[in-house]
């Protein structure tokens, strides 16, 4: 009997070989590396709708991609056929069925992400493609006092990069802090939406905290300002990772 | 003033793009990539002597290695110099002067290696070059009660592969652990010299023990046996990293 699935996979990849998850410029994206492999395994050309366009070097843990097909294979077998004909920086997590009027990110109800900064003297070659390297010392408890300022409902236009059209920039931050894991220091932020380039702003103007150049109560000013130019840079892609996407049960 | 000066470099690598540091067969050394550099900078021919050839894959963060080189660069910025021309998986985080008669492997008294497992129900593709992957629950518990047999001076001919022409297979292990360190579970051991392959086949030993193929104090007999088809596998390459190496003062 055809039946069609509504399957939500959980996705983990390497952003470094990509050209973001859904293909910028040239290149190749990571949702078209998905859909290849869902060929090879349905026998279906399908689109993989995904939660949320990750740039160009940006990591993921908690992904997320929708998925539509006729297939007798189970569920929770789903992962382990996938990753059998993906490349090893793409791997599927998860997969569970969900109604037909479910969308991975219209549903989406909170978001996760990790910056994580390596600050030490040199590089470590080993981090180079999942962090950013910060050799001035930086001064932790100023970055999280900083960061505390994030949380709460605030129209964060100073925090997006030019180029989206958005119909508010009001979002809602619930939790935001930076903390010492080694190798790393790491800003993790949760929030119900993120603007573009937004956690990647949020962490260059960490860092000109960190650094000194900024204090921790500059924050709260440039939210007010809604000016992007009295934030601080956009942080380089590589050091985010795309943690987690919470839904509604 | 023509003065050779002796200068001990710390060298950190990312091994996954490099054919050991010593090239093996075909494909590109570390050592090769570190001559190159040198001769960009000193425009000298000169060898790099290091302190251990690590394997194909595996990585170091406190690597050594010897150079001996007329120049007026001071000592302390040679490391900005030499990162300057390599490439960005090899990094130079020391350099210092050194008498004529150190040798980087023969005067070491203590090595220090971390071998990282990702024990999870999938890979995290972010550290698929740093890591071994393991799906099985490891009882990291057991796993470091067997580590402690690894202690004190032991013959270790049952920890060694073939293919190697020791003068003798006694060795000093000072320090051997076994701890979660999200989000590896890491085999960290400490000792006056290894034997070939020896951390790795220590780690494919625990890995047997973390999933109860053996028990902790199986270690204590495989030693005492001296055979090497008494112990677990050779673990995989990309989860060891040489952390350091000391040095008498």
């Amino acid at each position: 009997m055809f039946k069609l699935k509504h399957i939500l996979l959980t996705i983990a990849y390497d952003g470094t070989n990509y050209n973001g998850w859904q293909r910028q410029n040239n290149g190749i994206g990571i949702q078209e590396k998905i859909e290849e492999a869902c060929y090879k395994i349905f026998r279906q050309d399908l689109k993989v709708i995904g939660a949320s366009r990750t740039d160009t070097g940006v990591h993921a843990l908690g992904q997320r991609g929708l998925i539509t097909v006729d297939t007798s294979i189970p569920v929770d077998r789903i992962p382990y056929a996938l990753n059998s004909v993906l490349p090893d920086d793409i791997v599927i997590r998860d997969a569970k069925e969900v109604p037909e009027n479910f969308h991975p990110r219209y549903s989406a109800i909170k978001k996760t992400y990790h910056y994580h900064i390596l600050n030490e003297k040199f590089p470590m070659p080993q981090y180079r493609n999942i962090s950013t390297f910060i050799s001035s010392g930086l001064d932790i408890y100023a970055m999280n006092e900083a960061a505390q300022y994030f949380v709460g409902t605030h129209d964060f236009a100073a925090f997006c990069s030019a180029g989206s059209s958005v119909k508010t920039t009001v979002r809602t931050i619930y939790e935001a802090f930076v903390q010492k894991e080694a190798p790393f220091i790491t800003f993790k932020v949760t929030g119900n939406g993120f603007l573009y380039n937004m956690v990647r702003i949020m962490a260059g103007t960490l860092i000109e905290v960190g650094i000194g150049k900024k204090k921790p109560s500059d924050i709260k000013e440039i939210i007010l300002s809604k000016n992007r130019n009295l934030a601080g840079k956009t942080a380089p892609p590589q050091g985010l990772t795309l943690v987690d996407i919470d839904y509604e049960d």
